[in-house]
């Protein structure tokens, strides 16, 4: 198969790693930054370094966008101008519903979106296993070309990727929702912050862990996310004012002083947290150590050397130093209660005190 | 000084603990639960175990009440009712407004709220460093006796604490904005989640690390928050009507497609978090540095192993592993831009790619 790869950082060179060591294609590519593009050639991302988009896609079965998403409407419709009849043009930006809308008309255009690699940036951190058991939405329309369609979903499955058919309007829906909207939310929620504790700059309080937690995203790559909310404008806002008026009726709820009413909203959130997080996790209801720790170079070392030497794994962890920046606390989440009654112990003989919280404790 | 702890959890029997130990003060014990009470005496956080609330005040200067929030009322007041006009009482818990209104006009009452100790409960974790370099806020009226706040604010100076004056409404304002409102805003979003994903129960989408970030406390310890949430109603309320109203206008500056002003305030966002959380650092600027590794046991101990070896703190860690639960990201956040770089060479000579991300890029 010829696969033709428009865009080669780190999304892009894994898709040509992959598709050359699993699928044994013959990958082109081509990229706007001359460096980038020799970069990829160099790592082995792709076969050949095409000398326009044009060029790379000339003989190509299959193309896949993998530019930034304000840059994926023009590149997709000059790739689709360029390939044949025959051809597959794909994408793996993060919202669909625009770029789908604009190129419909053509059958041979599928967008898609991997669920892998926003973590880090750039084609020397591509690699041929990125794709392995992630989740690849494909958003077909109506008009989508069947024999593209099922070409397009074997190509994702030979990468290592699940494949799975969503609809562009459900796909910006959900992403708005597990991920849009979380970011807003620590935008709006450490500009507050900052607001409020400035008015009485003489009393700063420390920030609490939560509000660490909360805000971590605040402000992540502007660029990529001033893309995201341009191309999913309308699912985000929705849901951020859906969370406003919830937020507005738990305002109510806590004035209202109904203190059985607060306890079962403040219970309901615990089962929805675990609710969400366990479907992740085959290892059981996941559980919470929180371990006091000396805030010292080496610690986590210590901690996670003694589970991983006992072979537990920790699916989630969070760092809360106390004031004194001396002392602090370790969240650890292990997955089911046995494991994590186990790792209890681990922590303990290493001397330090243990508490385990189950979800909803 | 003869001291008396009444509520010998973690918070009462660690400062049992450090007014023995660096007060070399008489400390008698009360706890509504025997069991408590006799634990705190064998590890040593009380010198007497006393019979009744009267009993352990009968000839304190210092009282301190270290019950749940929603106790503290009526325990305060009895520990007036017992103690001689020399006494001072104080308390522990999160929200002052409330408490020291009821008490207000007894000048031997002057609330307290230490920053510490969160994370664990249980006279087993006591212990007499807890409170070194914690903010301890303290809340005179203009009621407080004068003599009083003084021996109160030198006895909490000499349990390591740093002692802060602030009025009940202000603590309890601020309090609402870096603790509360995370803790309801998580509670929001993790709730609409699980109702927006249920909606299409065939295409759950994984959750993704930010969710994860912004839900992490959702319906934390339900009896004390809803103690928090029943005694701060009012602060709480005002801040998350704030935040819906900031949604909402976020909402709106989103859908309204103003590019330019979308990535400003995004931007903004990114400068808010960097100054909220470098107060706290004296490194200097905060960095992340997001790192890919292998999924599993051992890695994070590989990573903070080398980082602590070489004398490299960690400020903040976060794990985001990808879609297969084999790979996945490793976040820390390392201060000082020099540091961070150091960090990065570290983690390369392990073998693993990493980025260098400043906040705000």
């Amino acid at each position: 198969m010829r696969i033709a790869v428009l865009g080669v950082g780190l999304i892009g060179g894994s898709i040509g790693l992959a598709a050359r060591r699993r699928l044994g294609a013959e990958v082109s590519g081509f990229d706007a930054d001359p460096a980038t593009l020799a970069a990829a050639r160099d790592h082995g991302a792709i076969e050949r370094a095409a000398e326009s988009v044009a060029d790379a896609c000339a003989d190509a079965e299959l193309v896949f966008c993998a530019a930034p998403v304000g840059a994926l409407r023009a590149l997709a419709a000059e790739a689709l101008a360029a390939s044949g009849s025959g051809c597959v043009v794909s994408d793996v930006g993060s919202t669909k519903r625009e770029l789908v809308a604009a190129l419909a008309d053509d059958e041979r255009f599928i967008g898609g979106h991997p669920l892998a690699g926003a973590e880090t940036a750039g084609v020397e951190n591509a690699r041929a296993e990125l794709f392995e058991g992630a989740r690849w939405y494909l958003t077909p329309t109506e008009r989508s070309g069947g024999m593209h369609y099922d070409r397009l979903q074997r190509a994702i499955a030979d990468l290592g990727a699940r494949p799975q058919a969503i609809d562009a309007d459900s796909h910006d829906r959900l992403m708005a929702t597990v991920s849009h909207l979380p970011h807003v939310i620590a935008n709006v929620l450490v500009s507050q912050a900052v607001e409020e504790l400035s008015r009485d700059s003489e009393q700063l309080p420390e920030v609490g862990p939560s509000l660490r937690d909360t805000t971590r995203v605040a402000g992540a790559n502007p660029a990529v996310w001033t893309d995201i909310f341009a191309t999913n404008g309308e699912a985000v806002a929705t849901a951020a004012e859906a969370a406003a008026e919830r937020l507005a009726e738990a305002a109510r709820l806590i004035r209202g002083g109904d203190r059985e009413g607060v306890s079962r909203w403040h219970s309901a959130a615990a089962g929805d947290r675990r609710a969400l997080l366990e479907r992740e996790l085959a290892g059981g209801p996941l559980q919470e150590l929180r371990v006091r720790v000396p805030n010292r170079p080496g610690i986590v070392a210590e901690l996670a050397l003694a589970l991983g030497r006992a072979g537990v794994n920790i699916e989630d962890m969070g760092l809360y130093p106390a004031q004194d920046m001396q002392s602090g606390a370790v969240s650890l989440w292990i997955a089911g209660a046995e494991e994590a009654q186990r790792a209890a112990e681990l922590v303990r003989e290493l001397g330090h005190g243990v508490s385990v919280i189950s979800a909803g404790e």
